[in-house]
């Protein structure tokens, strides 16, 4: 089981809410993922009535809401989005996301800080998105943050892990759970940051974009499984000559 | 399901014999993977007696024997295997592994085509062991193998994918099903060999020499199911630039 | 030529003074490599004489001296370091390094910048050195930072562009010098930088830990010129399929 | 020096005629270059007049001319061709090609073993295109071949060394030169064969193509010589860590 902030997770895929062609494509997907914790911008809520068509059956599933601060361009956006976020789900819980660059959106790693620091001491769990940036991991790790959300690549990019290395760092040394968000397009990409130890992972574009986006939420379970299952199991090494499996044999006096 | 030679398979993960520890390992281990294939070199084989502690649990089990000819360095021994093999076990089915080179087991191409024209016109089920080359898998395809079997990295070395490159090509132009077999270390690789269209794997080492060979022998079979399923499910494409999955959103007016 | 703070570089190959063997060795391989710009961290310099068998040979030798903060924990530290330095060498130029892990040496985004809107208030000449984050550099360019040093992997492992596809942004999207600094571990990996873009790249480690440095020096300032070459004169994109430079021919009815 | 065949090259850079978009610019891009080794196809040659605007100031200038037989699809069509370039061109040195698929212009391992043993038989300088696979190399090699010519990529597709643990591999094993050839995409890919030990590279759409041919031509003439260089400079290991090459310091304390 994953423990963030003392909430216990059996599913180790976090999904999110966005790029579904419609809201029933979206929560059949979610479902199919296993998914209990689902990331969803603050715009897509109709804050003024939980009767909508995706918020009600989103909160009745039983999944663990994650707003999200989408948008902001700094950590004083980022601070009110998250007070109005958490009046209107009535959940501290949070994923910081400042990305003042609307072409790749990556994170602002100081204004991602500053609003952590505020934040954390208001009592919000704060999940934090960033840059694969181990210093910086390190650092909301040490100010309160529930755990960090380091990226593989650009959001929706679907490039896989490109920061392989910088993740392998950021999971040897950090003390909360790291869950690699952004980026992750196939699920062959999720089964290998679970190999490599990562704690959970995020995935939502290459789910939604699917061309059935409820198999591809299902494959997602599945390697998300696969990956844990094998960190869990104790992969091998690798080697540069070839290890037979089948070794020389002497066969051909077998019969005789 | 995939078929090979009018023999229909549910499980596209393919297991061989090697390098477990003993044989009940062996024998759990392939029974967690799902294996319906399962292939072992001929030294394994006790062929005076079919009530070894190995290949009886094995042909009791089910599951469909590929004895293959590691071991071999030409044609003419590998053609004198396939022959003991099939006397043996009663079996037509061959993995045809030609690999004169001691240190990195490589395929040998002229051995190879060589002894499948032999075999192919002697009846076998040839699925042969090769470089991950376009062109001698069409040419195998062409004298009549059931199926080709290109390799991800040098057997045993857990390297993963990286003739990736080929293996698309060949897949793109393969008439027959290809097996991705050979240097597969991980879940993920496995994954990603699906979700590039291979139609089946084969994991022998991996499984193996984990800790827990059991456990990995599960986390292989999800992630090649995860990774077919993707593979139908219609993977979206890379991008360069990000594309929000949150887009920019006008959540600071949301609240007014 | 580059230009950086109103100075102007004909070597785009900057280099630093660590792990030679000796004094001489490193000299002799500053000399091959042509570089303009040298950075040497506090340590090695002889505060109270310029006499010394490192630092008055630099000094005749006519490159700029770049003092570098290594081994500052903290923005104050580092501070604290740059004003040493700049009254010991009578130099406003300062590579900014801050890098509290001492495993992996991996910049503190946060400090850095910090120390650096303290240090260009004062005049300093501020090239930072930090992970390649495309949002940090915009932000050290906005405050006045005189270039930026991205790393490609962490210093001294040798281990190549790791970060490249972030490079291309910081590349894409900034208004000053891209510096790529720490991971290059062979000219190829030099000559990339350049080919995507960098408007320098600097090498230490690769250089002074080869077995002839001044030959490895050489080496690189070629393979720098190679890459810087190819940029400008344009490089051809990459295709999936084959398009033949020798195109199919008639060359069997060429003799008729 | 490298020698094939007892003819010795100052020049580890090999390149082509195709693809360059007039004679004039082929010609000085090939004077750019510093090649003494020139491969082209048949077709290109007027078989009846060497007085033609390729061919005459192509001898003129000295390079050894290395015809090819792009286009063959069989072993048989390639021996033919073969002999129409010797008689023509009076050198019995061939670049044996054939590759039967029109995509992506692979080499077939079968007919190119079989052309090459009639070949060599009739004296011919025989260097094999081939795929990246060490056990056909090495055969190629025992039956007489001066050099073997593995492939990077498939030809013109510019997408550098995705072969390169099998380049490692047949660099490791071949008592004959290893020609890298195909898909160099980069003068940094022509510098990372050098590095890994090839004896020379085969460079002609990357440099037929730019922007400015004759400066790519210069840029891989620089990086060929890097990476050589690099090679017998003895390059440094990979670690994982960052080790310092600013050590840790204690300037806090030098100015004291």
């Amino acid at each position: 089981m994953l423990t963030i902030a003392e909430h216990q997770f059996s599913s180790r895929l976090f999904t999110g809410t966005g790029k579904f062609s419609n809201s029933q494509q979206m929560l059949s997907s979610l479902e199919a993922s296993g998914s209990e914790l689902v990331t969803m911008a603050m715009k897509r809520l109709d804050l003024k009535s939980r009767g909508d068509d995706l918020l009600g059956p989103l909160l009745e599933s039983g999944v663990k809401l994650l707003p999200n601060t989408s948008g902001a361009y700094t950590a004083k956006e980022a601070i009110l989005a998250a007070r109005l976020a958490r009046e209107a789900l009535q959940t501290p819980w949070l994923k910081l996301e400042i990305h003042p660059d609307p072409r790749y959106l990556l994170p602002d790693p100081i204004e991602t800080l500053a609003a952590a620091e505020v934040l954390v001491k208001e009592g919000f769990v704060v999940l934090p998105y960033v840059h694969a940036d181990p210093v910086l991991c390190k650092r909301l790790e040490e100010i309160g943050c529930a755990a960090v959300m380091p990226l593989a690549a650009p959001i929706g990019s679907n490039q896989g892990l490109q920061t392989r290395d910088f993740l392998k760092i950021i999971i040897e040394q950090s003390q909360v759970p790291v869950i690699v968000d952004a980026g992750i397009g196939r699920p062959s990409d999720a089964a290998l940051a679970m190999e490599l130890g990562a704690d959970a992972v995020l995935v939502n574009t290459a789910i939604a974009v699917a061309s059935d986006p409820q198999a591809m939420a299902l494959a997602f379970k599945l390697a998300v499984e696969a990956g844990r299952m094998a960190y869990l199991a104790g992969l091998g090494g690798q080697s540069i000559a070839a290890i037979a499996s089948s070794p020389m044999t002497d066969f051909l006096n077998a019969g005789a």
